[in-house]
């Protein structure tokens, strides 16, 4: 698919014209992937009448790919029993998903109209918290015994891959009562004397995670050792589920969202997670930013009455007033990206606390330089435009200050939080924005005044 | 490998105390990835003290592992032989990566070192850019013949499997141009009947991605069709190579790198791409973080050139100067929300153009809502401070419409950056906060002068 717009359009038209089989043909034409994605773009009505279209096999695969809004949506919006059995034909993993973010009675109704062992299984997978492995993993892994010739371990593979619906990365081996021992990978199954023993090609030491672990962990383990897919096993070392990569995919992404949004001011985790600040109510959103933009607004209370008591120095330079927000926007903006390069540099790994120094000492200089050659032009320009050699000098000692001291605080920051073991994302919230507001605008008056004193 | 600072302190003790068997045992009881973490934290003599200590295995490992830079350093440092047999061990697109990074003449020398055949292989993924498929893709692939039979196919597998070092995702059918026909699944190959032909069981409709892809594009339908794997091919469909995920990991964090650095006004893109603003020589860091400042610079001497023509109101009331600060520091920081919200939502395909209206009118009520608690709020302390009822009133009002404007500002600018086709993160540079600034000030200003010559 090639224009999402114009195919958006398309499927609309055909709506319109009522030609039924032709939107049919069409629909049916794209990967479940794309059309989730045109489903996103769809008015409730016309998703709907879109999604009647499909045949059931592919109805559950579209679903697979929503997003649990729509996914909530739609299941609500179609015929029970239907819905029953879209959802037994997800995998488990994404059956829960669904589940969970129902209404209480809602998954309830539905777990007791899916087959037994499915209902069971999927009852398990609720009790995990969300943002844990267990909540993620799915539990349908490919397990052998240790015992079995390798002969035997490719005939149980071929049956069992049959049987259910399981993806083939690693087989994992357990004994009698599930224990995880050992992995074996496809390729040296495939490549070992078949009456060799399951027990003498696996491996022993293997990366595996707990079902608490939280899914910032597993992305990092998977980020670091680049699986596809990694165990789970619970407190005895039974082997609960399977981790894959695409799964953790999601969390990335979700992980990167919290960290953007974090460090725009907007609180990400309100609670209510079902909501989100794009797509919730209004209310929600306002919930989400007000937070951070009421610590500005103290912040900047701070600055207001600091900068008042200098209202001689107003009255008696009006045009140093003009120059605040020049000093205000300069010294946020290096700031800003101070902290942005401490703040992606520790969360991809390339900064840790150990060199801490070495990056304060290098963004300083940075610092320093920038707001030289700023200084400098600042001079420059307000002298040739005021025609007033001491302003220009003060306006532009105080911005080179102004942005050495930026930098350092938004190189030190992230770092101090870091070593507190707070999240470093905090620090491009406001409040180091308000306090090098608050800074820059006490260096330049107290220069500007005892300047005004002194000539 | 649980704390990493506590690990690299026990490695440099070791190192201090001189006991080579300790130091050389320690450190072969941590995975690969682990020992590549320890490096980014060592100095370049500790690094290649301790990586000396490792077995030839684990030093091919390790390479892998390591960051572009650490890796050209380490094969630099070394002795040349031991080098080339190093790189001859690395996966094809490893090894291309590396010659990649290295000066011209330097990976000359190690492709004329190397065994012809995989020199030959190397010198051909030279040849594509480093940012598209064929740059990221690695060329083994595992292929069947379309006539074979499904015992055939498996057995050409358990061959090939074990001759090279191949990862098994899916088998792609070709035939004897290697033109790609299609592709099995493991699963399916060994859960079908072994007389079977390929082309029975072959999935023929597949996704694939062209050679002269950008890695952006690959990532999209990575994500969008959770793929564990995509194959490349050449403009005559000619199977080329495959791309496998954990490529595709390193694109997305490297675009997300990019995307947060740029919305911070840190210019990314400056042709010399060996180098980093975190880890590249000051000056690089200085020319890449200058051009958005500089065009704060011109902004906001715009809203200086603005704000000194208001010398008289100034004059009149001092105290109004000092309210300046906290009307662009809030204004600012509620358009950032806005704008980080949109790039982002548009970056993981939540906010689409078609629906960019909504999204317009939806921030614009959340924007005047937030204005409207804060201009209260913003009235009643003025008011209660200055004892001034109307000073009170025209701050308050001015942070209601300053807040409104620039999240409206905030929403738009980003949609209309992608409309015309621009990368709507460069609307978080400093451009738009300029201008809120500006217009945010006029706004401000034009109200309070308007009231003092009312009253």
């Amino acid at each position: 698919m090639q224009n999402l717009e114009n195919t958006i359009d398309r499927i609309k038209e055909l709506m319109d014209a009522d030609t039924e089989q032709q939107l049919r043909d069409e629909l049916s034409a794209y990967h479940s992937a794309d059309i989730a994605d045109i489903f996103q773009q769809l008015s409730p009505e016309e998703r709907i009448a879109c999604f009647t279209k499909l045949d059931e096999e592919k109805e559950a695969e579209v679903i697979e790919y929503l997003t649990p809004q729509l996914q909530v949506e739609i299941l609500g919006d179609i015929d029970e029993e239907l819905a029953s059995r879209l959802i037994s034909k997800l995998p488990h993993d994404d059956a829960a998903d669904v589940l969970g973010d129902m209404e209480e009675d809602e998954s309830q109704a539905y777990l007791d109209n899916l087959p037994e062992k499915f209902s069971s299984e999927l009852r398990e997978l609720l009790t995990y918290n969300d943002d844990t492995a267990g909540g993620i993993m799915n539990p349908k892994v490919l397990t052998v015994g240790y015992t079995m010739s390798v002969k035997d371990a490719l005939e149980t593979i071929r049956i069992k891959a049959e049987e259910e619906s399981m993806e083939l990365y690693y087989v994992y081996v357990v004994d009698k009562h599930s224990h995880l021992l050992g992995v074996v990978s496809l390729r040296t199954l495939l490549t070992s004397p078949v009456n060799l023993s399951i027990s003498d090609i696996m491996i022993k030491d293997i990366v595996k995670v707990h079902v608490d672990d939280y899914q910032g962990h597993i992305a990092d383990i998977f980020m670091k050792y680049q699986f596809n897919a990694l165990p789970v096993v619970d407190l005895y070392d039974h082997l609960k589920g399977i981790v894959t990569w695409d799964d953790v995919q999601d969390v990335v992404e979700e992980e990167t969202t919290d960290e953007i949004l974090t460090s725009s001011g907007i609180v990400t985790d309100l609670g209510d997670d079902d909501d989100d600040v794009l797509t919730g109510s209004i209310a929600h959103a306002i919930k989400a930013r007000t937070p951070w933009l009421l610590i500005t607004l103290i912040g900047e209370f701070i600055a207001v009455s600091i900068t008042s008591r200098y209202d001689r120095t107003f009255t008696a330079l009006p045009v140093i007033a003009a120059f605040m927000p020049l000093l205000a926007g300069l010294g946020g903006n290096i700031g800003t990206q101070s902290i942005t390069l401490m703040v992606r540099g520790m969360s991809t790994g390339q900064i840790a606390l150990k060199s801490g120094w070495h990056y304060i000492w290098r963004e300083t200089i940075t610092g320093l330089s920038i707001g030289c050659i700023f200084g400098a032009v600042v001079t420059c320009v307000t002298w040739g435009w005021q025609h007033h050699v001491g302003l220009g000098l003060i306006v532009g000692l105080a911005m080179t200050l102004n942005m050495t001291i930026a930098t350092m605080i938004g190189t030190c920051t992230p770092l101090i939080l870091k070593k507190l073991k707070c999240d470093p994302a905090v620090a491009s919230g406001p409040v180091i924005a308000t306090t090098i507001d608050v800074i820059g605008l006490a260096v330049y008056l107290t220069l500007v005044t005892w300047y005004l004193i002194s000539v």
